[in-house]
C-alpha cells in the first residue's frame, strides 16, 4: 500500500510511520519537516499536497493542534485555533483526499481521550475532538468506491508522559504499541466509521 | 427563576418556553423574534443580549443552524456555517453568559441524536453536536460558583416529523412533552455536565 502519514514525524506519527514503513511504502508530510510540507489548516495546501503525491491507498492524520486555556481565559480566537487545525484541518483532508485515494483505500484520523473524559483546560480540545468523532459516524456513510473512513482516540500515551503526563491525574499511561495498533486495525482491517479507543482506564 | 431562552420562539423553543412560563420569569431571544434579537454566532451581539436582560438563573438554547447537504458539495465555507452558529454560538452564550449568571444557575444547550446517529447530508450538523457534547463534559469541570451545565439532544421530534421525517428512515418520532422534560430536567435538576438523550430508537 502506498500510505500518505500528514504529521508522520510526531509523537505518535513517528511510531506509527516506523511500524507501517516495514511493509508499505510511507510517505510522510508535515508542517515542518518529512518528504512533503503540508499545513492542514490550509485547504490550498492539502489541495497541493495531494496533487503532489498522487493517488494513495491510505491517509493517515497524527497531526492537528488546540489550545490549552482555563476556559475563563479562552478567547473565541483560541478557539478557532483547534478549529481550523485538528477539526477542519482534518476535515480538509477528507474532503480533498477523497479524490485522490484508490478504491478501497482509507482515512484514519487522530483524537484523543478528551472527546469522552476531559481534563482542565481543555474545552476547545475536547470540542474538536468530539466533533471529528461524529464527522466520522457521518462521513462514513456517503463515501465512495468502498472508501473507509476511521479514527483512533489514544489515553495518554507513553512517550508524552514527560510533557503531559500532570495534566491527566490518574490516567494510566497507554504503550504507543497499543496505539500504533489502532492504526494498524483502522489501515489494514475491514471496519469503517470506528471510533477506536485507545485508552483503558475511565 | 429567571430564565433566557435563546431561540424560544422555534419548533422545539416554543414548547420549553410555554412550559417553563407556567413557573417561572421567561424572556426569549431570537434572530427574528422575540422580547429581544440575538444574532448567537456574533459574540457583540450576545454581550449586548445579556447587558440587555441582566443577571438571570438559567439560559436554554435552543437555536443554532447547521448546512445539510452531501459531503461531496460540501465547502469549508459551508462547514462553517455551523461552526459559527451551533458550535460558537453556543460556545460563546456560555463564555459571554457566564458572568451574568446568578451563583447556582444553568445553562442548557441543545444538539441532536445526529452526534450518536448521523443520517445522510450531516457530515456538518453531526460534526458541531459531537463537538459540543464534548465541549460540555470539559466545560463543567471548569465553571465556578456552582453554575452547571448540560445538553439535551433529541431525536427527530414530532413537531419535526413534516419537514424531517424522510431524512430520518426508522426513527421513532419523540414527543414534545418528552424533549421539554430533558429541559426541565436540566433546568430544575442538580446534574452537571450531562448529555440529556431523549431519543429511544438506537
Amino acid at each position: 500500500m502506498k500510505i500518505l502519514i500528514v504529521g508522520g514525524n510526531g509523537t505518535i506519527g513517528s511510531k506509527v510511520s516506523s511500524h507501517f514503513s516495514k511493509k508499505h511504502e510511507v510517505i510522510v508530510a508535515g508542517r515542518n519537516s518529512g518528504d512533503v510540507i503540508v499545513d492542514m489548516a490550509d485547504s490550498a495546501s492539502v489541495k497541493a499536497l495531494f496533487e503532489k503525491v498522487g493517488p494513495v491507498d491510505a491517509v493517515v492524520c497524527t497531526a492537528g493542534e488546540a489550545k490549552w486555556a482555563d476556559f475563563d481565559s479562552m478567547t473565541e480566537d483560541d478557539f478557532y485555533i483547534g478549529i481550523k487545525s485538528k477539526l477542519m484541518g482534518q476535515v480538509n483532508l477528507v474532503q480533498i483526499g477523497k479524490d485522490h485515494m484508490n478504491p478501497g483505500g482509507s482515512f484514519t484520523l487522530s483524537t484523543g481521550i478528551l472527546a469522552d473524559h476531559p481534563v482542565l483546560m481543555t474545552t476547545s480540545a475536547a470540542m474538536v475532538n468530539g466533533g471529528i468523532h461524529s464527522f466520522v459516524k457521518a462521513v462514513c456513510l456517503e463515501l465512495k468506491n468502498n472508501i473507509r473512513i476511521n479514527v483512533v482516540s489514544s489515553g495518554l500515551v507513553e512517550d508524552a508522559i514527560e510533557h503531559y503526563g500532570a495534566y491527566f491525574p490518574g490516567h494510566n499511561p497507554i504503550p504507543m504499541t497499543k496505539v500504533v495498533n489502532g492504526f494498524v486495525k483502522s489501515v489494514e482491517g475491514a471496519g469503517t466509521g470506528k471510533i477506536i479507543r485507545m485508552y483503558d482506564n475511565c
